[in-house]
């Protein structure tokens, strides 16, 4: 999918021009499970409505009536939700499949269902593998209060160590893939374990590199724009730092 | 999905002569994350290999050199794997939608775009939300042996209220969609909540029923070829009856 997306950099300003209609990404004020989706429309500058419930909705309550709204949350009460003209896709994976063709990326692998399949492996990893791994990790981490320092090393310790599993992996396949889903995954990593967790894997911090040096992507993250939480936690930082100081030395 | 189901059922035969080459699912012996794609395969006639690791290699610590050979577990060292001819695919929901392209689903839904994103957003939510879910909740009830009942009683409550919040949106879409992965996600549900989970949701009774004699399904369940077991546990009749107990009366 990198090899697609750079042939899509070139056509940056077309692409634009092709999406017709109105298009609402919904989801909360987080990165969380949408953060690659906001990432392949900022890519291909798709005009989209980059809708955020807040917080406060779900403090107060009023998430759950707005649960109960499929027009809002969708068929499953779930975000995120994706409207495209009067079509309406719930499910992270099913979009990013959707924007792998709506965008250009199946025209510009000729159609060709190997190539797509492939792709929808990699965004299937990142996704369920990494990102929600990684979110989870910060919910755990929040709710552990109280817990004793060793419980804490121990649940870090874990997540490190699948991490660092699946590194060898990615760093054999970010020679020539990639695509969004991986690049959001990557970034968690980083966050969660440091940025040293890719010593050793040229590669990976070569696509992370790639990948933030394109232009709508470097402006898109200059401007401000990404939600600065990954999580719904409003305690994020005290928990990431508390992470950090229980990264295996 | 159901929709393209049926209508593949009719040109079963001639589905089984359409693939040429060596199809190959390899899984665990179990259901898990690969008995939708079984059935899958053996709706659509497939002629395949259903290449199961065995529970001895698990046990005797082999299935460490197999997650290390990229040949047998494939780029992410996990299974499922589909291999198609010289093709190799991982992850549950990249290979499902690869096959909805291969067994003809995509073609009697003349390739539209939007009724293979929503094939897609059910297969997603199946999986992820109760598939996954249920395997999950087996082993850690596998795991909770010296559990107070309370614990047992509050995990399975936490997992019922889940489900039960689901089955309204099922059974407004049991009227005209479907698919292998929400078949074998109610399935489950009926193993670990009992079948009268379904009472006041004739439409998901009637899809699950209409699953069920579907010629190929029904000869493969009569053939006793489906893996006993959801999961890899040994003791998994033992958890499913305490789970039974613990069910919200």
């Amino acid at each position: 999918m990198l090899r697609s997306c750079m042939r899509a950099a070139a056509r940056n300003l077309s692409t634009a021009a092709a999406v017709e209609g109105k298009v609402v990404l919904r989801y909360f004020e987080s990165r969380g499970r949408a953060q690659a989706l906001r990432y392949a429309l900022v890519d291909a500058n798709t005009n989209f409505k980059d809708d955020r419930i807040s917080m406060q909705n779900i403090m107060s309550g009023n998430w759950f009536n707005m649960k109960n709204n499929a027009s809002i949350s969708g068929i499953w009460g779930s975000l995120p939700v994706l409207e495209w003209d009067n079509f309406q896709l719930s499910q992270t994976e099913a979009i990013s499949t959707f924007l792998y063709n709506k965008l250009g990326h199946a025209e510009q692998n000729a159609n060709d269902l190997q190539l797509a399949a492939r792709s929808a492996s990699l965004t299937s990893f990142a996704h369920q593998d990494i990102i929600l791994l990684s979110l989870q990790l910060i919910n755990i981490i929040g709710t552990m209060q109280n817990a004793k320092p060793e419980d804490l090393v121990s649940a870090v310790g874990q997540f490190h160590a699948r991490i660092h599993g699946f590194l060898p992996r990615i760093e054999n396949l970010a020679k020539s893939n990639g695509g969004y889903l991986i690049f959001e995954a990557m970034d968690l990593i980083a966050m969660i374990l440091g940025k040293e967790s890719f010593n050793g894997f040229p590669h990976c911090s070569k696509f992370m590199f790639t990948m933030m040096e394109r232009p709508n992507i470097a402006q898109y993250l200059k401007s401000g724009q990404r939600p600065l939480y990954l999580t719904g936690s409003p305690v994020e930082p005290t928990i990431l730092a508390r992470v950090a100081e229980c990264r295996p030395k």
